[in-house]
């Protein structure tokens, strides 16, 4: 498939996804006819349910990274699309699983599948849309992709439980809350982007450094993703500000303020997200205590970390216009506004 | 491995499990062995917590079922273990998964695992063993187990879903609640013994015959539980009767009585199951319904009739002690008390 990307104009200031989303293009309009596609069953409440979480769809950048990661690698084949497929399956899947577990209202400001159909259906759909990627990995045949996605699955399901057993913790030290991320998040956007090598069949060395980048990405979208529940505006973000401190999730900025605040600040911390007491003001007051120590500035200090090695891994892949898209997707990682 | 059965005995007046627990006795120890070994975790509150599942137990009939299917068919190997705890994890998952659903206080007489740690950690922990399932398939790397055993999931995915719209309808008919137990249980009781043929590499003929003889098993097995939710003694059972009674689920004694039942007969239904406005006694007054209009005994003669598929499935096979320990099942299952 062609790739039209205008790469005589002038790269603007402001990172965007513009230029990933013209050369995984075509593929990506593959993708969502074949999610539409798969997500069919003779029973109407799973492709209705399903749906909804796919048509609240966010950006995509999990299948994206699958297809611009194969493009990378010089693939021309067709089965990037059903592997970008059966990771888009997965993400939607831990998001209605998410949200039974969260008992969120809202999804990208819209209401969550389980606000409208109940806990009860989005824990089964998630279920079935589980089992459609393993159909579909089926389908594509290798036992080292599907070594690959079962493993990340573990994995996942591993970070969601660690995530719920440091909720509440305040205790919760970076390095832990890097496992949590690391495995909860950034081990879907390594697999995602480890298969562009993999079907390929590109050396071993490639599909490493392409999984070390989709791991650091992800733990650089992780952390903004912290810092933005914690600032953005709703409207932009299309989701409700403060849902980490309603639920008492200790993310790294609640870590770092922690951590240098007196023991009158760290008794407010283990009220609010310790005891889940929380009255009106508390938000406020946590977002004054972010702000004082810092914690917001150094948690993105902290992202741009990881978005430099992501961004040094792909340095054994020839320059060109994939490259520089995966480098502004770093970029628009980081400086998504907050 | 040996298999040690006494076939000087006296086959008893009562079914039993003990020629099948026999048989497949050495093998069953390695699957018991393999799912601790498997549902390790660096996060401790996984084996904790499937760990508390897997010691519930039951009578583990599904991996029991890829055991002794894999000797009918003459399998000397090693790979029926792994498939058979594939099996059992699958069928954990999906355990951990409908206790949530249903809002289940007590499993097999035991408090279930979400009233301990509560829905969310059944959740992903569902997930997690899920995912080791997969894990598990791809290291035995047979593509087509990965198949049999994705449709299954996706099958019994939407068996569940199926389930969920049907409680609470009265309308529900026999035909519709066989389509809802075929998928949501006989589906994994299909693929359990269809992996026997395969793993021995047997003529596909084979593999349907154990399909075949699975699947209506597996009805069998549902319809007889489902009698037992209205008649068994809860410690005989290790579990509260009348909780489907409660969940306002339709099951086929309810459909038979409501069918057969007058105007105030179907307002009681209707009160109970479809508006689930429940008060004292209604449970004993849908038992009096139940045996007024012979709906138990009408059951189980349904459930004698796959039964009997079940048995003629296996006709293709030699006899030996292994197929008597199957028919066997068969007869267990139905002559259960209630």
């Amino acid at each position: 498939m062609g790739i039209v990307v205008d790469i005589d104009k002038q790269r603007s200031d402001k990172p965007s996804l513009d230029d990933l989303t013209a050369i995984v293009d075509a593929d990506m309009a593959a993708v969502n006819a074949l999610i539409i596609k798969r997500m069919e069953s003779p029973v109407a409440l799973i492709p209705q349910l399903a749906g909804h979480v796919v048509a609240a769809g966010g950006k995509r950048l999990r299948p994206m990274l699958t297809l611009a990661a194969a493009k990378l690698c010089g693939y021309e084949g067709e089965r990037h699309v059903t592997l970008a497929t059966c990771i888009e399956f997965i993400h939607t899947a831990t998001l209605l699983h998410d949200d039974v577990v969260d008992e969120s209202a809202l999804r990208r400001g819209v209401d969550s599948a389980n606000a409208v159909w109940g806990n009860q259906a989005s824990v089964l759909v998630g279920d079935f849309l589980f089992s459609r990627s393993f159909e579909l990995m089926v389908e594509d045949g290798s036992v080292e992709v599907m070594g690959i996605l079962s493993s990340a699955s573990a994995r996942l399901a591993e970070g969601e439980v660690m995530q719920l057993l440091t909720a509440n913790d305040t205790d919760t030290g970076e390095t832990e809350y890097l496992e949590v991320i690391a495995a909860k998040t950034a081990q879907l956007f390594a697999a995602a982007c480890r298969l562009g090598a993999v079907v390929a069949e590109r050396p071993k060395v490639e599909a490493e450094a392409l999984d070390a980048f989709g791991m650091n990405l992800g733990i650089t979208f992780q952390l903004i993703d912290d810092v933005l529940d914690y600032s953005a505006k709703q409207a932009e973000l299309g989701k409700e500000v403060g849902d980490d401190f309603r639920d008492g999730k200790i993310t790294l900025p609640v870590i770092l303020a922690y951590r240098r605040g007196d023991d009158d600040e760290r008794a407010f911390w283990n009220r609010t997200l310790g005891e889940l007491e929380q009255k009106d003001g508390d938000l406020e007051h946590a977002f004054g205590l972010l702000q004082k120590h810092g914690a917001m500035d150094d948690t993105v200090d902290r992202a741009r970390h990881y978005g430099a090695i992501a961004r040094d891994s792909l340095g054994i892949f020839p320059n060109g216009v994939v490259k520089d898209a995966l480098v502004d997707l770093i970029d628009f990682c980081i400086d998504r506004p907050y």
